[in-house]
This record gives structure tokens, sequence and C-alpha cells, in this order.
């Protein structure tokens, strides 16, 4: 094994030493008063109570799911029993990534408030700084992770075998084959926790409001409030920990994916044919190194004005320092690593193809944030048209609303359509895989800009409830304010990655599943693509409906506790906020139970009664209407949040200004309500739901293939040589 | 030629001197006092207004197509000019149907009004023999046109040459091409009066409202309003003209379909290999026989109670009547023309077979039928769930219809699933065909119990302003409370026979383009997959923003007469109801043309640009888009509406009672109103959509296989022989 593999954990150990000293340099910023040291350690221990609820639960489906995996691995030569833990490293890492996310959201927010005192320079360091402690240690946690059971799975099954013997491609099928389990594991967390975080934060955020506001007569983020408590931790559960899960589970789905793609590609190479394997890994690995430089470049000076382009210039100098220095990298690693060419079933392509591929990634994420932007910004058309529908009543406004989500799916589909056929056409199969790698190597510093939101919103919460002054709100504003654009761009490329990756995913099913093609005019995949599409409705269903069910459950918590404890509203009887935020928790994981397991077993109920290319089906349909409706859910939501927003300025309909409490923007209040759900439960699930499935039916590709006698992964383990000699080998043959 | 093919336009001529006998019944009725033919004197003229501003603008249309579709035939082998007459000839066959329905509509209602003072059964028989007249003329219409202009071609363009010769199938697929034109005529012009009439209807509505009764203080119905009329005549113009369109190409399009693929079918039978192609006419002709039957069970006696169970019941009796004896006809039909066992593309089935793909296809609608009641129907789970949620606002009733309509999309696509799977198996892919077919035998009846619906509808709205005794007014609200009930099944059924006949032209289109299969795995499918499932998307967002705009104009309008006209406000000045109507239908006609252009350009774009395997990957995600789109819009629209409609009782929430104006009363309002536009508008149009798009792309399918020179055709023109000897003809032989 080349050296050169054992440079990818590293770099990822080098991304967590970042986050060890940086999360240091945040504890040791001044946490502010013993009042702000109070609520933030009440919204931390609320964040800790989720968690252990969270990991209680999910212990028990985690060691389920690793007893089934390594029964059924067993049975299978292509496979393994360590599979299983493989799939518990994954489901450990992901959820040590949003527990790291969890505990620097924590610490930051309220250093975040005190720093706003002294200036928008500081307060954006401490803010921007938390958030990028959880993007390395995203990345970091999946760059060693991957890194490091690819390396211990290869020296064990691989290391010794002849290369380009059929025993040795066998061997690379079954190393590959277990660590899709990691990939498993981490989308599997992932999904839990983006769906229960999303759950989480919305019925904390309306049932807090039901009873204490409208209830009780007390007002917003009250410490009286049992449920206040609740609600700021249902940012930091849905906004940071759920999204450093799904990032986590994503950034790995996709190294997979090219991993998977890459040994089946016939490469003759200085890394024993094995560089289009190294290549995404490297570049994960690289994107690390230019996370940590592209940090640098998000500052802001003193003398600056308080106003959000200031803002949005310095990060954007980040971002986009760190993706033009990780596509230079890439330029040389492709060109050192890669021969001239290589090909995969059949379809020939260059080293310059895999080049144009990243780049076409690299353009349609890019495309895919400003297409977003558009559709949720306010002061566009999209957003404008549904404040004018604002003026003529709800229905009109939620109409609006809906009009613009749906409208939304045009453009990006083009864009997202003109990507596969464009890295297709560049690469093959690995171009698709690698277009998306390609877009999620920088994922360190698009996750340090999405998390730094969440982190200034909850300090603009404790700036609030501790009546500091109102200069600590407005610099505090003006980040929140950036970070709603970026959370919107990020959900964006978000899903643009996630159906590159579940595409390559798919590809690599089929090649694992030993099936030739996946034809839609036969009638079994035909009715598979309808099952298929119509999940992410069914998945969305449920959660819009269990975030107004968990809410109910808050409510009558909240009511219990103004009941039973004396002198909890003359603030001398110290509210169980605890209690709160575990029956939340336990409400919303228990919803999420449902969505989880549909997106979990559906593809086996699939796979294992209709076939292998049944299944292909579905998830082709699963995959197209889960882009959609992730698309619509978003930007809807966003659109509708902002158009919200735009009334606090006041906006002008037909000649007449409107401001809050005006019939308009109670109208907008409702579509924003309608929003609640989709932009922040549903419509991020889709691009797990998309990818968890894929990843579920690549791991059971290799039973599949046995019961249903297909080729036997022998598409994989039959790699041609270059000189077209064809090495067959029974399947029947394992590895001693 | 057989003689039995001359049985099948003659059946239509008996299906058109029912309605005519029939038409003249209802024309001999009481129409009431001067002011009740005053009133409907307005509906008429105002439905006129709408037919002719339509036909102008379509007129132009279908001179366009015609000419290209000429154009383009001219230069292919396998077509001819004469399609471009087939065209006009389903354009000027729909429009008429369309118009039977307007004029039947426009006088049924003023009659089942007066009728309503003398019985229940009398004002049922009323209404429910426009509804048939409406529905035997939309049938006849379809079975006489579609059965002579296929004998005409047969007797042109193949009779004479020797049966099971190649120059015999070429000329075949000649005949079924050109007759492919007439159903594109009939669909397009389908397409553009549902998704007008849907704009229509609702813009009339939500404009003669925000005018009349916000503005003015003039109560509904009020004839000094002048969008008034255009409301009533919206009723007429959405439900009733734009559903007769909609079924009338509906069903041409399923006939087709199976008689497209009864060409390829290789059948030793006793006409001369017809069989195939003469099974689903001769199934279509006898259900009219049935369905007049059908009618006869439709009756009430005079003693009845007046309550919806006895309405419901006697349309029962007629439905399954009917469905009935055309099942049992089928049976003797299938017995006696198809021989023990044909094969299509490789596919061997038998007569049995077929006939388990027919009762799969009853199966299928009755499903569809029971599922979709129970997610629209007052006091079952679905609309009591949005009840409750009313009690807590606007954006949670919005929420609640939201997944409503999402979570109906589950049953409905497994039962779909299951049908395409199952009555393939039965039958290979003439058996889905035939599904279909048999689904729709009884349009005629599945018509005449959707239209009753409407007509009693503006029958109580007559009554409202002509101040007829209340006893009228309950009369024609049992029947339109049945008729609620009948159009939300309707629909499912619809969405369900338009899923299959959708697959069905689908598979038609894979021979004609002589393509193998449609891989999904192949990226430019893929790509493609991902751009059809975004038409049905874009396409809603038009619809239902169309709504919106288009109410905006007619409110101008009327403000322009309030102001303008002398005495309009004291009733001694005559509003211009024809300029309201004029506008309203001009806007919406308007506003139908670009989601009327995506329909019809996309295929062609997608086609020529990137082959027919591509242009199959658009067909599939559209279809599949569009069906649940369409679900889940026609049920929570539905849904939405009966839970608005459960206040006007009184409902119970939590113990409590509320009722009309009350607060959950007011958030129902506003689920309804945001689910007008989805279920009038949008969501009916999606299965037109999805068959439109699939007849375009049959259209362009030989200039596709000529221009991608794939097998051009052969797949169709080979028609193996059950000897398995294989005739093979050069693409280049044309019939001299």
């Amino acid at each position: 094994m080349d050296k050169l593999f054992y440079l990818v954990p590293v770099l990822g150990v080098l991304g967590l030493l970042y986050t060890f000293v940086k999360f240091n340099w945040v504890v040791k910023q001044d946490a502010g008063s013993d009042r702000m040291k109070e609520i933030s350690n009440y919204i931390a221990e609320g964040a800790m109570a989720f968690l252990k609820a969270e990991w209680k639960i999910l212990g028990y489906f985690v060691v389920i799911v690793a007893i089934l995996l390594g029964v059924m691995a067993q049975a299978n030569p292509h496979s393994h029993w360590s599979i299983s833990i493989a799939f518990i490293l994954g489901a450990v890492f992901s959820a040590t990534a949003g527990y790291i996310g969890m505990r620097i959201a924590t610490k930051s927010n309220v250093r975040t408030a005190q720093a706003a005192k002294t200036s928008l320079s500081k307060a954006l360091s401490v803010s921007f700084t938390g958030g990028s402690v959880m993007g390395l240690g995203v990345a970091g946690l999946a760059v060693l992770g991957l890194g490091s059971v690819f390396i211990i799975l290869y020296l064990h099954f691989v290391s010794g075998i002849t290369p380009a013997t059929p025993e040795y491609n066998l061997a690379m099928v079954k190393a590959i084959e277990i660590l899709t389990g990691f990939s498993l594991g981490a989308e599997s967390i992932a999904l839990f926790a983006r769906v229960g975080g999303g759950i989480y934060t919305k019925a904390a955020d309306v049932g807090a409001d039901l009873v204490g506001k409208v209830e009780a007569g007390i007002p917003e983020d009250d410490p009286r409030n049992p449920a206040t408590i609740a609600d700021n931790v249902g940012d930091n559960v849905g906004d940071v920990a759920g999204m450093g899960a799904d990032l986590f589970g994503s950034y790995v789905a996709t190294v997979l994916a090219t991993m998977v793609l890459g040994q089946e590609t016939i490469s003759v190479d200085n890394f024993g044919g094995m560089a289009p394997i190294l290549l995404p890994m490297l570049i994960a690995a690289v994107g690390i190194i230019f996370s940590i430089v592209g940090t640098w470049f998000v500052k802001v000076s003193d003398k600056a004005g308080i106003n959000t382009d200031t803002v949005q210039k310095a990060l954007n100098m980040g971002n986009w320092g760190s993706i033009i220095l990780t596509a230079l990298a890439s330029i040389g690693l492709v060109y050192y690593i890669l021969p001239e060419t290589m090909s995969l079933r059949g379809h020939e392509f260059t080293k310059w193809g895999v080049l144009g591929a990243i780049a076409v990634g690299l353009v349609v994420g890019a495309l895919m944030s400003i297409i977003t932007e558009f559709y949720t910004a306010m002061g566009k058309r999209p957003v404008l048209s549904i404040i004018r529908q604002s003026s003529t009543g709800h229905a009109t406004n939620v109409i609006g609303g809906l009009a613009v989500g749906m409208e939304s799916t045009f453009l990006p589909i083009l864009v997202l359509a003109g990507g596969i056929w464009g890295s297709h056409e560049f690469a093959g199969l690995y171009g698709v895989a690698i277009a998306a790698a390609g877009m999620m190597a920088t994922t360190a510093m698009q996750l340090a800009i999405d998390a730094f939101g969440p982190i200034a919103d909850n300090a603009g919460g404790i700036a609030e409830m501790c009546e500091l002054p109102k200069e600590v709100r407005e610099k505090t504003d003006v980040l929140d304010a950036v970070g709603n654009t970026t959370a919107a761009t990020g959900k964006g490329f978000a899903i643009a990655s996630a159906a590159l990756t579940a595409l390559a995913l798919f590809a690599a099913f089929v090649g694992v599943a030993g099936i030739d093609g996946i034809d839609i005019y036969n009638a079994k995949v035909l009715a598979a693509l309808f099952v298929g599409g119509m999940i992410p409705f069914i998945f969305s269903s449920l959660a819009i409906r269990a975030v107004g069910e968990a809410a109910m459950s808050m409510v009558e918590e909240v009511r219990r506790q103004f009941r039973t404890i004396p002198g909890i509203m003359e603030g001398t009887g110290k509210p169980e906020y605890d209690k709160c935020v575990a029956i939340s928790t336990e409400a919303s994981i228990k919803k999420m139970m449902l969505p989880g397991a549909i997106a979990i077993i559906s593809p086996l109920i699939i796979g294992f009664l209709a076939g292998p290319e049944a299944l292909g089906g579905f998830l082709a349909g699963a995959t197209v209407c889960g882009v959609l409706m992730g698309m619509f859910q978003n930007n809807a939501g966003g659109a509708w949040d902002n158009a919200k927003k735009s009334f606090e300025k006041g906006v002008e309909i037909n000649g007449e200004m409107f401001y809050k409490k005006s019939e308009p923007h109670k109208a907008s209040v409702t579509g924003d309500t309608v929003g609640d759900p989709f932009k922040d439960t549903s419509g991020p699930s889709m691009n797990i739901l998309i990818k968890l499935m894929s990843i579920v039916s690549l791991v059971i590709a290799p039973t599949l293939a046995e019961i249903y006698n297909t080729k036997t992964g022998q598409a994989t383990i039959e790699k041609k040589q270059p000189t077209e000699q064809v090495i067959t080998t029974s399947t029947s043959q394992v590895i001693p």
C-alpha cells in the first residue's frame, strides 16, 4: 500500500488538532456576566439532555442493525461480519460529529454575545471560530474514519495478494463493501439526527410560543417559561447538531461512492491500480488544509461599519479562497496520481476528463447557491411576489409561497441535469461521482459558514434574555441575517451534491448487484419507480405532521409545570427545563422512528421481494422526487421566511407601506409557520433520505445478487485489464 | 375488413342519438319563471362567450400545429400528411364534446331548480339526464370519431395488401400513426380546456367575491355584480366543459394506446391479425350500450326521504350496473374475438390473461375511488385531523391539509404499482393498456355521474338568486353534496386510468421509436428523468399562480363597470356580463398558454436534442411526478374543502362545538382557498399533462427514429410470425 494512503488519516488528525486548539481558544473567551453564564448553562444542559435521550434510543437501533448486518454479511462470500463493526464506527463517528458541534455551539453562543459588546469584528471572530471548530471536527472525523477504516480493511483483506488477479479484485470488492457499512452507520444516524432535530426545534418553538406567549402572557425567551430553554436548545439541535451529522454522512457517502466506482475503474497507475480510489480521499484530505487556510480570510476590520455586506464579503473571501485553493490542489493531485487513461464498464476516459468533471461539480455547486439565493433572498422577485400576495390574505400568501417553491425547481433541475450529463461526458460514471466529491471537498469551510449563523442567532437570544445593550443585539442581528442567507444557499448546495452522490451510489449499486442496467420499460421497474417516487411524499407528510403533534406534547408539559411548581411565575421556583427538554426529545425521537424506518426498510422490501432491477427503479424514483420535494420545500420555506422578515423594515404594496402587526404581516406569519417544517424538518431531510436509501441498497446488493442469481457482482470482479484480457472467476471462489 | 369494425362507429352514433333524444327531453322540461329564465340565459350567454373566445385562440393553435405536423409527416415514410387532418378532427370533436356539455348543463341547471319544486326524484331525473346527455355525447363522439377515422385510414392505406407481409405491417404502422394525430388533437384541446377552465372558474369565483362582497357590500350571487354570471359560468366552464374535453381526450388516448400495442401484437385470429386492435374499440362501443342501460337504474322513489344516501345508492346502482354488464360483455368479446395465445415483443399471453388484465383494471379503479373517498370525505380521519388542526390557526390548518395530501399518495401508489405489475403479469404490455381501456369503458356513465353535480350546484345558485322556496335549495343541496363525493372519486379514477394509459403510450413509444429499452443507468436518461419530473412542478406553479393573477384582472374589470355604468347599483343599469366573461376568458386563456406550451414543446426539445431514449426517461419522470402531484393536490384540495364544509353543521374540537364564522372556521376557509387551485386547476390537469406529453412523443417517434437512426420502428414492422419466421424489411421500403 502506497504511503500516500496514510496521508489521508494524518490530515484528518490535523483537522481534529485544529478543532481542539480552536475549541480551547473559544472556551478561553469571556463568557460574560453570571446571568449570561446561567442562561447558557441551561441551554448546554438541555442540549446534553437531548443527546443522551437520542443516544439511548439510537443505541438499540445500532446494536440491532449491527447484528442483522453481521448475520447477513456472514452468509455472503462478498462481505464479512466485520461490516457490523464498520457500521458501529460510522454511527459513533457521526454521533461524535454532532456532539462536537453541540458542545462548541453552546460554548460560542454566549461568548459571541459578550464579544459583541466590543465590536462586530470580535463577534464574528468568536462565532465563526465556533463554526469552524464544528466544520473541521466533522471533516476531520470523516477523513480520519474513512481513511483509517479503509487502510485497516486493505491490510487485513487485500494486502499480499498479487494486484490485478481475480482474487485481488474479489478481496477489494469485499473491503469496499465492508467500508459501505461505515457510511451506512454515518448516514442513518444523520437521518435520525436531522429529522429528530428538525421536529424538536420546530415543536419547541411552537410549543413555547403557544403556552408562554398566548396562555401565560409572558414575553418570548422569558426564563420562567420551561420551554424557552428547549426552544433555544432546538436551534442547536436542529441547525447545528442535525446539520453536522447530515454533512458528516454526506461527506462520507460522497467519498465512498467515488471509491466504489474507483475500485471498479481499470487504471494502470503507480498505486497498484488504486489511484481512482485514492483520489477522492486525497481531495477530501487536502480540502481540510485549505479549509483551515480559508478560515484565515474570514476577518472584518475593526473600523468597518456594522452591516451585512462586510460580513458577507469576508465569508465569501474564505469560501472562495478555500474552493479555489482546493481546486488548484486537485489539478496537481489528478495530474500526479491518475494515469493518462482509465476505463469503467467499457467507458474510456482521461485524467483531463476527471478534471473536467471536478470543474463541472464546482460550477453546479456555485450555480445552485446563486439560484437558491435568488429564490429566497429579500428584495428579489419571488419573495416580493409573496409579499404582494400577502395583501389579499392568508390563503393567497400560502398559494404564492407554494407557487414560488414549485417554480424554484425549474432552473436547479436544469443545472443538475446538465451537471449529470456534463460530468458523465467528461469521465463517465466516475466523473459523476468525482464531481460530487469535488463539490464536497471544502465541506469543513461550508459547515463553518453554515454553523456560525445559528451561533449568532443564539447569541442574540442570550443578549435579549440578559437585557444586554441594544448595540449588542444590532451586531448579532447582522451576523444572523448573513447566516440566514448562507443557510439557504447551503441547502441548495446540499441537495445538489446529494443528487450527484445518490446517482454515483446508484451506479455503484448496479455494479455490485450485477445487473446490466435498469430498464424503465420493464413493468416491475416501472411499478417500483412509482413506489420510490411516493416515499419522499409520505416521508414529508410524516415529518411535517410530527411537528404539529410534538408541539402539542410540549404544550401539555409546560401547562403541567405552571400548575404544579410553586413560585414558578414569581421567578422563585426553578422550572424543570430538563423535563421539558426530555419530553420534547422523546416526542420528537418517537415521531422520527417511522419516517426513519421507512427510509431503511423500504429498499429492503423492494429489493428482496422484487429483485435488484426493481430496486434500481425504486431508487431512481425516490431520488428524482426526493430532490424535487427537497428543493420545493426548502425554497418555499426560505421565501416565506424572508417575506415575513421583510415586514420588519416595512414593505410597499400598491403604494401603501405595511409594517409588523399589519394584516398583510399576519398573513405572512401564516406562510412562515407553514414553511417552518418545510424548510427545517422535511426539506433538509430529503437529501439524507435519498442517500441513505442508496446506501442501504448498496449494502444489500451482494446478497441480492446471490438470491437473484445475477452475475453475482462479476461486473466488479471481472475487472478487465487494459490489454483486454478477460479474467473470469467463479463466484464460488472465496479467498482463503 | 371484418364487418365487426363497422359496429364501432354505429354504436357511437347510437350514443349520439341517445344524446339527441335526451337533450330534447331536457329542453322540453319546464324552465320556470321569467326571472329563472333570465338568469339562466345570462349564464348560457356567458358560457357561449367563453367558448367563442377559446375557440378563436385555439383555432390559430390548431392550424399552426396541423401545418407543422403535415410537414413533418410528409418527410417521413412511416407517416403521412393526412395526420394533420386527423389532428384537426380530434380537436374539433373534443371541442364539440365540450360544447355539448356546456349546452346541456346550461339547459338543465334551471330546469333542475324548477323540478326541485316538485320532488327530489324529479330533480335527480333532470340533473342526471343532463349529465348523461353529456356522458353519452362525449363517449359517442369518441367512439364514432376513433372508429370511423380508423376505418377510413384502413381502407385507404392498408386494404388490399396481403396480411402478415412486411408491407402490410408497414401500412398498419402508418395508419395507426396517423390515428395518433386524432388523439393528439383531442388531448391538446383537453389540456387547454381543463387549464383554461380551471383558471377561469377559480378566478371568477375569487374576483366576484373580492369586489362584490368585500368592496361593494352586495350579497353573493347578486345579479348586480357583473362577475356573478362569470362565477356561475365558471362552474360550467371548469367542471363541465373542461371535464368533458378531459374525459374525451382520456378515452380516446386509452383506446388508441391499446390499438397501437394491439397492432404490434402477433395474433392469429379471424380478423386478419387485427383482433387485438378491434377489442379495445369494441369494449368502448359496448360500454356505450351498457352505460345507457345503467342510466335506467338511476332513480329514486317519489316517497324516499330527502337525503344523500338514497341518491348515492341510486348512482351506485347505475354505476355498478353498467360496470358489471360491460365486464360480462367483455368476457364474451374476449372469448369470441381473441385467439388462444398472442405475443407482444416476445412476451406470450393468452386470452384469459387479457381478461385477467381487464379485471385488474376494474379492481384498481374501484380501489382508487374508495381510497380517494376516504381521504376527502367528511367524518373520516384525514378530514377530521384538518378540522382539529384548524383550532390552532390558519397555518396549522394548511400544514394539516398538506400533510393529508402528501399522505394520500401512499395507498393509491401501491394500488397503481400493483395494477401495473398485475396487468403486466397477466398479459404483458397489452395487458397494461387493456386494463386502462377496461377502466374507461363506462366513461359515459362516469361522466354522467360527474356532470350531474355541477348541474345541481348551478341549480342551487339559480334557486338562491330567484329566491325560490327553501325546500328547493334543500333538494339541490342534497344532490350537490352527493356530487362533491362523486367528483372526488372521479378524480381518483381519472388519475389511475391516466397513469395506466400513459404507461401504455410510453410502451407504444418505445416500439415506434425503435429503441430496445430505456436504461435509467444511462446518464442522458437519468438527466432527462429529472427534467421530466420537474415539469409537473413548474406546470402546477404556473397554473396556481395564474389563478391569483387572473382574479386580479377580474377585480379591475368589475371595479370599472361599477364606476362607469349608470344605475348599476340601483338595478336599473344592466351590467355588461359578457365583457366580464370575456376579460376573464382572455386572462385565463392567456395564462394557460405557457403551461400548455410547456406540455407540448418540452418533449420535442428533449426528443430532438437528446434522442428517443432520453425522451423515454423524460416521460417516465413526468408520469411519476405528475401522478404524485395530481393525487397530492386533488386530495389535499378535496380534504380542505370538506373540512370547511364540516363547520356548516358544526364540529367538535376538544369537547367544544364550533360553527361558521368561528376562528377555526376562518382558518378552514384559508385552507379551502389554498385548495381551490389545487383541486380545480393544477391537480386535475396532471392527468392530461402526462398523457399529452406521451402522445406528443408518440407522434414524433417515427421522425426521431429516422434522425437517431435507431431500428427505425422495425420492432413494430418486423412483427414476428407465430412460426418464428423473422420477416425483415428495409426501412426505405415505402408502400407505393
